[in-house]
């Protein structure tokens, strides 16, 4: 960690020196106060995604109408994919756009434990998104409940993984080992490399959930010789509220996997409207049907802020971001009943922490309704705080850890009830 | 029929009369020469929902950011999906919106071949979307392939289908009947209500895909006791270029059912981040994750003008422009070479027909490219004309008619090539 100091004269300083400090002028901040620390859930407005809305609804869709599809959407999907594939280190051709993460995860899925059909486990982790793992459940359902879903533990709370056991669960029986790259909790990042090469040689196919990671730390899919990949746009890559998932099929699979759901935009030739199905060649075979352009389009946009600074610039920051946020905590918070729960090692950390707190639900709903700071609640006791390296500064994490320091000192949190929230 | 008339001030006329004719204003028509056939393919763009689009990226992304799903995103799906329930005869709750129409095919099918599951058949026909087809292979696959698909055909070139054929087709074995309510190609209409007694009295299920008849058709899902439905948005619905789809499921059926694709949207309390899913009560566990916000909720705006003029407004004008544009088609058109490739009768139409001819493929690359007419081109040899009754004239039609006429009088088709379009 670097040698940080605890004024917030120290942040100014660190701000000043940001090569990145412009790129928060490129987003939609109508509030400087609000303390914004949930990019990590949805990213911030970007400017250039204002205007291309508009011209999508107005010029697109009102004036070209149906000739729309001739004139950009029907290849976007494609041309989307291989602009997200950039950024997680793929060549072209492997990445598409497409529906919602959980689809797509279920779409893999099944793919995968068709092609490895002999083979009966797959290895997933506690910490994993729970929708990832109902996605799994229902694929072994639909399969006939042949497979057994093995769920690695931790053995810090939660923090990280026992990467011992997951070794040892990996076997000649495991079709397939899924994980989130970056766990959604303590924000804890698995090597892919090692994980993926100690899978292969088990001959287990290996899928990585990029949703946390995506935009905010740098994947080597091509290099890490990953075989499937899926991942959203509405965290870091900033492509507004539920704008279409992507996924990566490694070319080397692409002509050995079938999706489920033989969509008439995964067929070969989808307009000669044959009615049998053959399915596209590469990875178009994953695409299904007609998507949501509004979104699409204004998310291709929005990657814009992302591909002009890059991933190396953008994980420099992150990393400063957080070693900082990581240091104040340690600094200032645990006299208050706080603790640190994500990793303190930069090079196994995403861009978010946790910090954990018996009060963390009612704490957390002090700093969004008397604070002007959105965090996140993550059961049982986890403030998780995002940092988007495109528009937080140093100041905001100086300022996040000061407004929290004063709901605990001034007692703000004691009004509100000790339950879960309903939404987040 | 009405008594028509051939000549242009009757169809002025006939718009003197039309109680409908002011919803054209309230949509964005920057050309007025336009002959726009093709709203069965992609609606016009609502002014509604200009500005509907405005506020949702400006003022809910961009200022309520993550707080926007407490404020109306995360109800959507419930929301809109009663609203278009409102359209196609269900009480409330038995409709969501969620994924695109290939995506709820394939949760419907796997649900329902699940509860079916001593039965082996699949009843559907040769006029179906091909997209639909797919999707039941694939589902099929999904399912070890123990499902035998029965497709019926037609008697007349593809026109209507041959209902004895597909009464004797759905037997003891039949799990699933799956049909188009209105043919994409001829615009013929099933007799819902007939069809699904009769499925009923084998105990098969019924589902139905509304595609081309919601907005078009009044619908009554409840009345029919239908099982299942499905649905697209951005046709006669106007929702825009891909927004999200819809489905119905009955009532009595919504507890006995499981999607394949256990999502966190349909998990029973998805706050909780539970490791194992439980499906959510009611159609909810139909849904399955982050909708495409920008997309569904310009969509819901964009249903204003449908629901305001109501369905039987609509249906009344849909059987008056397609009964005029029928009579002006063998009225003036057979000596060219046209026939009309969709029913006389208009109990059995939706609102869009087909005219035939050997050459259909040229003469609509010269309407769209000369003469400032979009329909559609469906192989081998349809002329495919949607009449949207909300914007769409009489004088329209007979302009369209005329321009038909041109084309081949002016031999303009001939300098374009006698081959299939790649994007339609």
């Amino acid at each position: 960690m670097a040698p940080f100091s605890p004024s917030r004269s120290f942040a100014l300083e660190l701000d000043s020196q940001d090569e990145l400090a412009s790129f928060r002028e490129q987003f939609v901040i109508t509030d400087p106060d609000l303390l914004y620390m949930d990019g990590n859930s949805l990213g911030r407005l970007p400017k250039v995604a204002v205007e291309r809305a508009r011209q999508i609804v107005e010029s697109e869709w009102g004036d070209d109408l149906i000739r729309g599809w001739n004139k950009g959407w029907w290849d976007a999907p494609r041309r989307v994919g291989d602009k997200i594939g950039g950024l997680i280190g793929t060549a072209a051709g492997q990445v598409i756009v497409s529906d919602m993460t959980s689809v797509n995860l279920y779409k893999l899925t099944m793919a995968a434990l068709s092609l490895q059909s002999g083979r009966k486990r797959i290895i997933t982790d506690t910490m994993n998104f729970p929708s990832d793992l109902y996605i799994l459940q229902g694929a072994v359902q639909s399969l006939g409940n042949r497979h057994e879903i093995v769920r690695i533990g931790s053995q810090d709370g939660e923090l990280t993984p026992d990467l011992a056991a997951l070794e040892s669960a990996i076997n000649e029986d495991t079709a397939l080992v899924t994980l989130s790259h970056v766990l959604f909790k303590s924000g804890y990042l698995y090597d892919m490399r090692a994980i993926t090469e100690f899978a292969h040689r088990k001959s287990a196919l290996v899928l990585w959930d990029l949703s946390h990671s995506v935009g905010a730390v740098p994947i080597s899919l091509d290099e890490c010789n990953a075989d499937l990949a899926i991942g959203c746009t509405y965290k870091y890559l900033n492509g507004g509220p539920g704008a279409p998932a992507f996924l990566y099929v490694n070319k080397a699979l692409q002509e050995k996997l079938t999706s489920p759901i033989w969509g008439w935009w995964g067929q070969n030739r989808p307009f000669d409207f044959g009615l049998d199905y053959v399915p596209a060649p590469g990875v178009d075979r994953f695409l299904v049907g007609t998507q949501p352009m509004l979104s699409l389009l204004t998310m291709e946009a929005a990657l814009e802020p992302t591909l002009n600074a890059g991933m190396d610039a953008i994980r420099a920051k992150s990393i400063l971001l957080t070693d900082y946020a990581s240091y104040l905590t340690e600094e200032r918070l645990p006299p208050l009943g706080f603790s640190l729960g994500s990793p303190r090692d930069s090079a196994r950390r995403g861009s978010h922490i946790s910090i954990r707190h018996t009060d963390a639900y009612r704490i957390n709903r002090a700093l969004i309704e008397e604070m002007n700071v959105i965090p996140d609640f993550r059961a049982p006791d986890n403030l998780r705080l995002g940092f988007a390296p495109l528009y937080i500064s140093f100041a905001d994490i100086w300022d996040m850890a000061d407004r929290i320091r004063r709901v605990i000192l001034e007692k703000r949190h004691e009004k509100y009830p000790q339950e879960r929230a309903t939404v987040t």
